[in-house]
C-alpha cells in the first residue's frame, strides 16, 4: 500500500443507503421543503443559467438522458433513464445519479444517487408550483397513479400546500393500498377510490402521475370542473401524455421551459404558438399565476435540469451537517500533477496489482 | 442496519487506486495494446454508432465536457475537464470519469476513473493510427511536450509501432528529466534535447503534446522534412493549436470525425472544404493511408467519444479477470420497484439516520 491519496483525489459520494440516512435524519418533508427553497432561488435567477436541451440515447425499451446545466460558477448534470418495462425484472423504471462540479477547476464536488433524489425534487417542484397556482385553502388532492412517485407528491403537498385529504386511484388497487399503508402515520387521510371520477370528487388539486409510455387519457374533459389545479407529472416524453387535449384548451398552462415542454409535455398535443406561462416568471412576479376562482390552472411538469441542479446544491450543502457520505477515490492526484505515469510506477513499486 | 441491497443496486466502480492495480497487474503496454484493439474494432463498425457532438460548459479557466455515444446496445459517456492553470494549485489539467450502461435497461454496468484511462486511450489511439500512417520501420520518435501524457505516448509507440529511440523536448527541462527517469527501465533509449529542432533530428515520427490553451507554433514549416508522420495531440479545442498552417497544407491529414476536428483540431486553421481522410476508412480499407515515402502524414487527434467507449468496454471486460473493483451502492433497489418510499421508511425503522 502506497501513501493515501490527498484530499484533492476524493469526491463526496452519497450512496442510496446514505441518501436514506440523510433523508430520515433531516426529515422527508423538511428535505422537500429545503429542495423547493433551492428551486425557487434558482428559478428567480433563471437568466443566469445555461439552459441546454437534454441529450437522449433511445432504445426500443426506453431512453437514457444526460441533463446538464450551469450557472457560470457551478456545473451540474443528471444521468437518468426511463424504461417502463424494467419493473418486470425487478428494476426501477427511472433511476439516476448526478454530479455537481466547480466550473473554475472542473473538479466534481458531489456525486450522488438520484433515484430517490429525483422523486423528492419532482414532488418539491410540484408543490412549489401549486403554492402559486392552486386555489387558496386547498385541502383535498386526487392522485391518479399510485406508483413510486406518489408518496413523495402527497407528502410535499401536505407540508407545502396544506393538503390533508388524499383521494387515491390506480388501475392496480394494490398500488393504492401500498400508498395508504406507507402514509398511515403521515397525518394525511387517505381514501382509496375505485374510479378516477370517484378520486377527483371534491378535489381542489388533481395530480396525475402514471407511467405508461403512450398517449393515454387519464382525464377526459367532462371530468374536470372549473377552479381546480392540475399537477400533470406523467406526460414527460414524446408520445407520452395523460390529459385529453380539450382539457388543455380550457386551462391556463404553466411550464418550466417551453422549448422542452412542447416536445415532452402534455402540450405536445398543441401547436407551438399556444400561449403558455413560464413558472419562473410567476415566481418573479413578472406573470400572473391564479387570477380567478373559476380558472383551471395546469402545471405541465416534465422535469428540468435546473431542478436537479437545485437538488444537488441542497444535498451538497446538507452533507457537512449530517456527515452521511463517503469519499470516493475518483480523481487521480499525483504528487506532481505533470507526473501521472510516475504515480502508476510508484503504485507498482509499492506492490499494488502485482501479477498473480 | 437493514438488509443489504440486492445485486441490482450495485455498479462496479474502478477507483484511481484500482485502475493502477488493473494497469500494473495486466501490464501498462499490454493494457494499451488491448484498448487499441477495442478502438480498432469499434472504428470498423463506425456506422453503428450514434455520434453526438461533445456538450461543453465553458468558464474563463477552462471547460467541462460530456462526451456520450452509443452503439444501439451499450451507452457510454465520459465527463472530462480541461483547465490549463489547474496545475498551479496541484490539480490535474485534465481529469475525467466515465460510465458504461445497458441501453435496454438504462442501468450502468461500469463507473470508472478516466484521468489515467484517458491518457492510456489517447496513447493507444495515436499508436494505432501510426501503425497505418507512419513510415514502415520507424524507430525514432520526437516528443515535444513532456507532460502527463508523454510517458504513455512513448510506451504505446514502443509496443505497437516498434519505436526504440525517443528524442524529448519540453520548454521546462525538468519535464524531460522526469520523462527520462520514468522510462529508464522501459527498454526505450531517451535523448533529452535542448530545442525542438534538435528533437526532430532523424525522427520518423513527431509527436506534439503541449498543453497551453492558445494558438501556438510548436512546429514551423521549415522544421518538417518529407516522409515523416506527425502525431498532433495537443491542439484539441477551439483556439488551441500547435502546428503552423503551412505544415497542414503540405500534409495528408487524417482525423477521427471531421465535424469535430474542424472545430477543435489543428485544421480549425483551414477552411471546412479542405480534404481530410477519416481514420475509420483507412482501417476498413476504404481509403488509403500512407502511399509514398515522401508523404507527410498528419494525425490531427482531438479525442473522440467512441475511443472512450472502447476504453470503457475494455475495462468492463477486464474486471472479471483482475477483480480490482468495488461495488458502489448507486441504484435504489426496493423489494417492490413501485415502492421507493417504503424502502426509505424501512431504512428509518431499522434505525438508520436517526435524528441526532
Amino acid at each position: 500500500m502506497g501513501k493515501l491519496p490527498s484530499e484533492l483525489a476524493y469526491v463526496p459520494f452519497v450512496s442510496v443507503e446514505n441518501m436514506m440516512k440523510n433523508l430520515n435524519s433531516y426529515g422527508v418533508e423538511e428535505f422537500m421543503v429545503g429542495i423547493a427553497k433551492y428551486i425557487e432561488e434558482d428559478f428567480l435567477r433563471w437568466e443566469s443559467f445555461d439552459k441546454k436541451p437534454r441529450i437522449p440515447a433511445h432504445a426500443p425499451q426506453g431512453v437514457i438522458e444526460l441533463m446538464p446545466t450551469d450557472d457560470g460558477e457551478t456545473f451540474g448534470f443528471k444521468y437518468v433513464n426511463g424504461h417502463p418495462d424494467n419493473t418486470k425484472e425487478g428494476r426501477q423504471t427511472v433511476t439516476g445519479f448526478g454530479v455537481l462540479s466547480e466550473l473554475s477547476t472542473g473538479y466534481p464536488v458531489l456525486f450522488t444517487e438520484m433515484t430517490i433524489l429525483t422523486a423528492l425534487r419532482t414532488a418539491a417542484n410540484s408543490a412549489l408550483a401549486a403554492k402559486y397556482l392552486a386555489p387558496k385553502g386547498s385541502k383535498t388532492m386526487a392522485i391518479i397513479g399510485n406508483g413510486a412517485q406518489s408518496d413523495f407528491q402527497c407528502l410535499a403537498f401536505k407540508s407545502m400546500v396544506g393538503i390533508t385529504e388524499i383521494r387515491a386511484y390506480d388501475i392496480d388497487p394494490e398500488a393504492s393500498i401500498r400508498l395508504a399503508r406507507n402514509l398511515a402515520n403521515s397525518g394525511l387521510n387517505i381514501t382509496i377510490c375505485k374510479t378516477p371520477e370517484d378520486a377527483i370528487e371534491g378535489a381542489q388539486i388533481i395530480t396525475t402521475v402514471t407511467a405508461d409510455k403512450k398517449y393515454a387519457t387519464i382525464l377526459t374533459d367532462n371530468m374536470v370542473g372549473s377552479g381546480v389545479h392540475i399537477n400533470a407529472i406523467g406526460g414527460d416524453c414524446p408520445g407520452k401524455t395523460e390529459l385529453h387535449k380539450d382539457i388543455l384548451l380550457r386551462s391556463d398552462i404553466f411550464v418550466e421551459y417551453p422549448e422542452q415542454t412542447f416536445i415532452e409535455g402534455e402540450i405536445q398535443q398543441l401547436s407551438e404558438d399556444h400561449p403558455v406561462t413560464e413558472l419562473w416568471q410567476v415566481y418573479a412576479g413578472k406573470a400572473a399565476g391564479r387570477t380567478s376562482d373559476e380558472q383551471i390552472t395546469l402545471f405541465d411538469s416534465v422535469g428540468f435540469a435546473i431542478e436537479d441542479f437545485s437538488a444537488l446544491r441542497f444535498v451538497r450543502d446538507l452533507l457537512p451537517k449530517t456527515g452521511y457520505f463517503e469519499k470516493l477515490d475518483l480523481l487521480a492526484d499525483p504528487d506532481d500533477p505533470r507526473d501521472l505515469f510516475g504515480m502508476v510506477l510508484r503504485s507498482r513499486d509499492a506492490g499494488n496489482g502485482a501479477v498473480a
